[in-house]
């Protein structure tokens, strides 16, 4: 009776993940609501951090802090309807002690361009100041951006 | 460069679709936020209707009309928390010319109930009056209903 | 530059509170979508509250807990649709221990019925367990209730 | 029995709106979950077009198109709380044949800058091409801008 949540994967320095826009995502203009790719966005970093086994709820819990978008800028291509299949790219370009720059692609069936953001994404203690990552963290980026440089 | 977006599926008479909580999903007390299990039974009825090849996009962009929840009732058993895998088990329970009733279940990890909800679900015509719903998805139901009484 | 967020009110032991569908609000089907009246029930719960001079916030920071739905019956009369002006009736029915119940009407123009529901909210722990909630707050209940009775 | 929602207004150039942080808006972090922000400057969007008295609804029901956010920068300075009042600030600082730009602001009490964004509109037909918008719409916007000009 089980089956498990999709998660995505890397190949090399890319991230992979998948998303289907249902009815939640769209607006009467019969498609995705602009903000609704930042949902889809944090859910592929979410799910890069866990493949690179970093706990995110346990750093929070632990009152250590959380990521959070420092800034961003996203460009919409072609608009996302129902029942569209989404590919989520999701690429770390920088890596600093106190934060993350990514670059991320959703392409509808894996090939056409839907939107694409550069952002910026910063450790922050739970009273909101910056703070240095974990070291773990910041070393599983640096392992990523090598394989990049490498390829 | 693939990678194909999560899709339930059918075991007999019952659907299985998979969730991951994610931030978007919790609220400040660390806990998912109660309307958003209504999003998760969404998805799973939309990829229950998906299995059974009925296609609300079609429907919809040719005025046919729409599938819309007349009625629920929801309860709320156990908090579910960031990152939780997040089983929801949907079945049909009784299918009428325009409407459907079902009865669905969030479970973590497959096995603990989240949440429990029962819900008449109408087909609506664009103007929003209840309409008999195409012939091919109440059939569509009725071969679900007949695999369940034959259980 | 200053101007007010809205603030409901009550009148005698019934509160009032006013939303708009924005776009965020409505699906493609071009009507709102069924989740997001849990919002706008949520948002005069929490105006109520803040009414009674109840701190939610104070209370999850303290770590004393917060509420939290723990069932609800929903039933769509009408759909709501973009720029549609829409009184969030709240009424309370009983105030236990740990938890209140609520009776809620959302009305387009404060005449048209589009859903109602009623709901039990529970106080619980940051553990997730049932807790009494402050005695200020159930006390602050009691005097709705008490008008409710003399009206 | 009635209540109005909300409306902002116009100072001079420079439209005021106000919204206030719900559970729904915050996450488990404690903050305000950074997608919400775009929900924020879109109703105040929709609040400015509604005071240049642009029927948005009337337009997409007669099939003529809708605005989209084209592309967006935004930046994120400190993180809204729950109850927290934030006042949305919003300039039309150019107007096209067939696209605005604007810059937002969101400030708790009116006063400390929590985000900032600026971003281009498009209008764009039911195809999802884009198109010159309305010559009513247009002008309303250079208006605006002429105020400015001249403030």
């Amino acid at each position: 009776m089980k089956i498990d949540p999709l998660s995505g994967r890397f190949e090399g320095p890319l991230h992979l993940f998948a998303v289907r826009a249902y009815y939640e995502d769209t607006d009467l203009s019969g498609i995705v609501y602009h903000a609704n790719y930042l949902r889809w966005f944090e859910r592929a970093r979410s799910d890069m951090l866990r493949s690179l086994k970093i706990d995110q709820r346990e750093a929070i819990e632990a009152g250590e802090g959380a990521y959070a978008v420092a800034d961003l800028h996203l460009a919409y291509k072609q608009p996302a309807r129902l029942d569209d299949d989404v590919l989520i790219e999701s690429r770390c370009t920088q890596a600093k002690a106190a934060s993350v720059f990514m670059h991320q692609r959703a392409l509808r069936d894996g090939t056409q361009l839907l939107a694409e953001m550069t952002c910026r994404v910063g450790f922050v203690a739970p009273d909101g100041r910056p703070r240095r990552q974990p070291k773990a963290w910041r070393n599983a980026f640096a392992t990523i951006l090598d394989q990049e440089s490498s390829a």
